[in-house]
């Protein structure tokens, strides 16, 4: 259960930054949309700094990559700077499934937490409701167009779309952890109940509208994204986007409250953006571009978070979200822990759940200095993008003081700009006084993001360009990964940017080559168009966009109490 | 678009009727939920008088039953007394489909219809998250049982459930109109994407969590009838019930805010509370306990709508909600238009957007008294309850004088306390002065509730007094049904009132038998059992639970326009 008796009414957090009533939306006493309108009114302002968190490669024993976020803008606070975080809407699949809550933790928590972890203001089911609309639409005109076969334009007024039925990509989205779901067979029996076909559902953070959401500039660019969503082909082989469809207006009057980020506060009252939460492989795994844009004339700092380490949330940070958004971080936060990055070593096959082995949790800076590359290795990553690098180690208590030190000069050989401990988890903003210091001096300097590719690069360019940043000495296309590019060139669509869908437990696209992997080769399965939220998603190995319930599921413990209050969900 | 000038802040109206601060948990500036803790502030204030709006037999011409009961409540405030409307949620489904929304309308509508009518304050979305939560739990329990085998309870410290696959009941839900959706197969493939079986969605209204969201006492209530819910038998054939598979306190977690009522106003600023919005067929079709329980310890009357006709909607009331709830209606409203009673005379086969029958635009009074057999008998069967009945004829600029005074005589000639017009789309209020002096007038009666039968009724007892209500000659058991009626009385549940599942276009279970059908036979095919919401769902005749999208849905028109203001949206 939360404790609430910090919480400040979220009107008095609004009116602190400046933020007018007028465009404050309450959604009950601590949770407020922010109305867009604030974008043009503070248009002129000055605007704040913006700090982006990254990560080293994750583990199964967690970096703490959302704690340091909250903390360090907690931490901001402290040192008397006016701080903003902006961090992503957790899905209600992980929720009920695996891990429980998103709302950092300890002393950097965002609250209620219980608000966060579930419904919030709805975002994401409006998200699935506006999603699900264009799948009922698509199998309700292939099975009108179907039964009314030639007259079909004389009795409705309308063109055929004639939808190839092997080639309708958009699939249903829920969000829920449901394996069942993953392949299903729609319209099963025909008639009156639609046209047999298979099909399947994703979970609702891989539709390709939360990506949108995260990625549009306002109301008018998010109905233009909408139109151009690419649903199917035709059987002639041309796309059948939303606008086709004539169900892209519907749509976006679904998102249309959706589209007003979320105010909520950390347990020390600093003010927190939640809008969206587009994975970070087969989308751009950043919060949305709006909640920045509300939030930097607002505050000194604005902290946001991106997902995964460095190779992916942050890389589509640059390579897609700066792109379109054209807002440039000022520098960048790496978070790592010392077990995590022993475990990175790669000397341990180490499982979410079960007990960690004793070489990770007792010092050894011998194992330590191994696993300390990928750190190096995501440093000079971050710094190949034109920012400074601060380092946040976040202590645990097992970590030796010889631990520590070794791993602060290591940072600083390495190119880190600072490297610096964050205790927020136990001791809140004051655990972040000195990160956050380090943040100001790097947010003094003059940094311009460096891009590694070129929008104008053929496609191939542009893969080759990102796979040398992974380190890879090959890049291997099969055969439908060729089709696809030559697909996505005829369509005029190759200027968009990449996004590498590939494992995130390591900086190859082999989740079993731990650290810092090299002399290896990526394998591109195939290409697909995300044409509304603007990029192109590059297939380097499965990824599994349906989670399934464990044995041992989240939602077992979820109740309420005699009192009614929520236990369980943490 | 809304016109909203006319709005008063919902802080504003609540104070009018004394609903302090304490208990509003605003959603924007117009919507507002209530905390149910209000009820036991306010359990020993004066109650006010519930007024039960039900209607003749439905027709494709409209009857206007939502308009009168908003107008109605509007019209005994414009007398001086203070009112409230209460009244379902609409879901999305039909907003996307066929008709538009469900705010009614002129001016006698609830404002921002918009709202109303997507996602108000989520209370559906959150019905389907619960809902396809259990279809997960479902789903992944059945995996992983047959995947470890013996191994299971070894494994995982769990009983094994056994599910009989071809006995899960608890089907999928969503708020779309999807015909695809109906017959589904899921876990296509088998392996880790679960174990195939055959599936289907429901639209989310018909989820037994509508139902229970609006029979539920309070937040204890739902948990426990949430945990009644039988979800599936085993392969022994017992039931086995959320409370079973470990889901029904997560279920309640994500309901948590929907069982809070949702405050909104008219158009002339009388509170209207939007709460749930259960089926009138497979469900008993009115909106909720709670929202009632909260209106009338603050209002003189409580105006309260039924789903379709007074042989459902209003004997669901009577025969569920009632029992269940101990709250009973002063009076019942009944609304008629001449054109409707036209239509029931059974001479015409109009159906939705064909041109109208010129017999029944034009002055007709022998047509008339035809269809106003229809009227007579909805008259008598809601007196059958017990209760004073007033008829508000919904006038139309075609009527004629002589018809309305026909049709005014008629119905007082059948039993009625009172007929008189109703002008509430043009005129507001004002339009109800009188009907809303009858209904005064009626509330001061004494009036006690006649139920048909009785709880402790064998089941085919129950199922033969609410026939002959309808007139039926004759009542045919299927074979299933009458298994079905054994396996529930094995589960002692034969207690339990009946939700007879048949056709609203007739008083019959035939809608091919119009006006007042005699000398038929009910058939019942199979019985269910709706055991965490507490009825017995008696079937004759099919039941859509999942509606389609026709050949020129609603979705084509909706969008937002220059302003960004919603547009095509009714």
């Amino acid at each position: 259960m939360t404790t609430t008796s910090q919480l400040l009414p979220i009107s008095q957090i609004a009116q602190h930054y400046q933020i007018h009533d007028d465009y404050l939306i309450p959604h009950g006493k601590y949770v407020a949309k922010i109305d867009l309108s604030i974008i043009k009114a503070n248009q002129n302002n000055e605007q704040g700094k913006l700090v982006l968190v990254t990560a080293i490669t994750p583990t199964p024993l967690g970096e703490g990559k959302t704690v340091n976020t909250i903390g360090l803008s907690e931490g901001l606070n402290y040192i008397g700077k006016k701080a903003i975080a902006c961090i992503r809407q957790p899905s209600l699949g992980p929720v009920f499934g695996v891990k429980g809550g998103a709302a950092g933790g300890g002393q950097a928590e965002v609250l209620p937490m219980e608000t966060l972890n579930l419904h919030l203001t709805g975002d994401i089911h409006a998200i699935t409701a506006a999603h699900d609309l264009a799948s009922a639409a698509i199998d309700s005109r292939l099975y009108h167009e179907e039964r009314l076969g030639d007259e079909f334009t004389a009795k409705t007024g309308l063109a055929r779309l004639n939808f190839d039925k092997e080639r309708i990509i958009w699939k249903r989205v829920i969000d829920h952890n449901d394996r069942a779901l993953r392949h299903v067979t729609v319209g099963v029996g025909g008639g009156v109940n639609g046209i047999e076909r298979r099909d399947g559902f994703e979970i609702t953070a891989a539709s390709e509208l939360m990506a949108i959401l995260a990625l549009a500039n306002d109301l008018q660019d998010m109905r233009k994204r909408i139109g151009n969503i690419i649903l199917a082909y035709n059987t002639d082989g041309n796309v059948i986007t939303a606008e086709d469809l004539e169900v892209a207006g519907a749509m976006t009057v679904l998102l249309k409250e959706a589209i007003n980020p979320n105010l909520m506060q950390t347990i020390e009252n600093t003010p927190v953006l939640i809008h969206a939460g587009p994975f970070a492989n087969i989308a751009h795994g950043n919060s949305s571009v709006l909640a920045d844009r509300i939030a930097l004339p607002l505050a000194d700092y604005v902290i946001t978070e991106a997902g995964f380490g460095s190779d992916m949330g942050m890389e589509k940070f640059f390579n897609i979200k700066y792109r379109q958004s054209g807002i440039a971080p000022s520098c960048v936060v790496l978070v790592a822990t010392v077990r995590s990055l022993k475990s990175n070593s790669g000397k341990f096959n180490i499982k979410p759940g079960q007990p960690i082995p004793k070489e990770i949790t007792e010092s050894n800076v011998e194992l330590l200095e191994i696993g300390a590359a990928n750190l190096a290795w995501h440093i000079q990553n971050a710094k190949s993008y034109g920012m400074p690098v601060i380092v946040a180690i976040n202590r645990f208590p097992h970590d030796s003081e010889e631990e520590l030190a070794f791993l602060q000069q290591y940072a600083l050989a390495h190119g880190a700009f600072a490297c610096e401990l964050s205790e927020v988890f136990i001791k809140g903003g004051k655990g972040a006084e000195k990160l956050a210091q380090h943040v100001v001096k790097a947010c003094e300097m003059e940094s311009k993001v460096i891009l590694p590719y070129q929008d104008d690069d053929k496609l191939i360019v542009k893969i080759e360009k990102l796979s040398q940043k992974y380190g890879a000495s090959k890049v291997n296309l099969a055969e439908q990964a060729l089709k696809d590019i030559q697909n996505i060139e005829n369509l005029h669509l190759d200027h968009l940017p990449l996004c590498v869908a590939k494992t995130p437990m390591s900086i190859s696209a082999d989740p079993a080559l731990k650290n810092v992997p090299t002399n290896f080769e990526i394998d591109i399965s195939h290409l697909a168009i995300s044409a509304g939220a603007g990029f192109i998603r590059v297939y380097a190995g499965n990824i599994m966009t349906m989670p399934g319930l464990g044995t041992n599921p989240a939602y077992r413990q979820i109740d309420i109490d005699e009192n009614g209050n929520i236990v369980g969900l943490s």
